[in-house]
């Protein structure tokens, strides 16, 4: 398994009234990695991540792009004999196989699945392919969250952002249950992994779909996270900074509720206000 | 050509001593719609962009996937005519077309090009893709940039954000000359589009290589971003933020200076030192 962070020589510069100070010394960077999730030995998408809980990333990612169901369809998860130039295995490259009689989608040109670090289309390779059917109607969600128990959650997040706190270069998602309690967090270099991270641990348990949840990120709240977040069956994304047009379109249509820029003790709504119980 | 911001219904909450307080005004999000690029009408990348510089995302796209080796390899890039539900051209398609004689590498599920709002792989099937060749030497780019010069590169972006200040949702990259003179800003929701957009500028102005640019981002610096400069032959990424180990790892191999946290008076230098005139 690789690591989490890796140290690599720096130098600190500061710009000075009498010049220039120069300081070397090793610097903490986020490791970034590349993985191949096969499924039945078959390439089916590469993403730029950060290493660790690999199988969960390799199984959220097939749930969240609607490949499987849960982790019912998939029979193992294995790191392939893959070895780097050192003749080490990387641990870069994740099979999965699936249940007999599990049959993944038609994975042509057409649609393919190659994923990046940062979110994104992940490969549809049609506009109108680009809004997947998702499984769950989070619609009928009748959880609510008061707005004082989502001012809570930014710090309970940061306050378990491990890596970030040494590197700066972490994107972190929390997934929270209805009461507040953090259920579990995952930081990475890709905001959409992290997620996908969450997502996979949460079908390993046998959590989906995740009624009465909020997936909480640490960034922005772009289309593809707001969809990961529905084909899981999550039925409110908050994230730290702003959600774009159509995210906040696909929470409306969805009947999901969206808080961007949630900052304590203020946070903006964007779509499925009425879950906040606050009075209009 | 669609807009670059939009505005929606919102509700802000402020949660105080006294209660709950809730105002309810549009806000202003940023605009994020998918982009299909065509090849001679043939699919080939789907991403979710801000829209806008649309031609130049899509040459830029070409160019830093090392699918063509600048713009006098195209000879039309058109919007087709596609329509939304609304029965109203999207502009959310380009089709290009090489110029005769000129044949884009073979383009099969093993190598597709599916990309994405925030970076990433974009399509290399296999680990071994994910480095691309480039064109480009730029550890022979004997430009030098003192650390006076680069810490007033943050302030410039900035201030040529035009969008950011109203959403707070979009990444900014800005091509710098040895000067410190400001080329061309571009902002997007997804920060690998901002870089494509900038070089799409840079290859229609026939200025391919960079040479003695710097290429300045508002987020951090991942091995993508890295790999796209690299393509451009740019010999400076400086970024407000972290580096990932892979970002660090390409640019020492290909004698590339990489700034993170590039946050004035400070910086710090991940590789390629000797062009910042500091002495060891």
């Amino acid at each position: 398994m690789g690591r989490v962070t890796s140290r690599t020589p720096a130098s600190r510069i500061e710009v000075g009234a009498d010049g220039v100070v120069v300081t070397r010394r090793p610097d903490t960077v986020t490791a970034e990695e590349p993985l191949e999730v096969r499924v039945a030995g078959k390439p089916l998408a590469v993403t730029m991540r950060t290493p660790g809980d690999d199988f969960d990333l390799a199984l959220g990612f097939l749930v969240t792009e609607g490949l499987v169901a849960g982790a019912g369809e998939v029979s193992t998860l294995m790191h392939c004999q893959d070895e780097g130039e050192d003749g080490r295995p990387t641990y870069n490259v994740v099979d999965v196989v699936l249940q007999p009689g599990v049959a993944l989608p038609d994975v042509s040109l057409e649609r393919s699945f190659y994923t990046t670090s940062s979110c994104g289309v992940c490969g549809k390779a049609s506009l109108d392919a680009v809004r997947l059917r998702t499984p769950y109607d989070v619609a009928t969600d009748a959880t609510h969250w008061s707005p004082e128990l989502l001012v809570t959650l930014p710090d309970a997040l940061r306050s378990h952002q491990k890596v970030f706190d040494r590197t700066g270069g972490l994107h972190a998602a929390g997934l929270f249950a209805a009461s507040g309690e953090l259920l579990a967090v995952r930081e990475d270099v890709g905001r959409h992994n992290a997620v996908d991270k969450l997502v996979g641990w949460a079908a390993r348990e046998q959590r989906l779909p995740l009624t009465g949840c909020v997936l909480m990120v640490s960034g922005r709240a772009s289309f593809e996270l707001t969809q990961k977040a529905l084909m899981a069956g999550i039925p409110c994304l908050a994230a730290v900074s702003a959600p774009s047009s159509l995210a906040v379109d696909l929470a409306t249509e969805a009947g999901m509720t969206l808080v961007g820029f949630l900052r304590p003790p203020r946070m903006t709504v964007y779509a499925g206000e009425q879950r906040l119980g606050v009075a209009a």
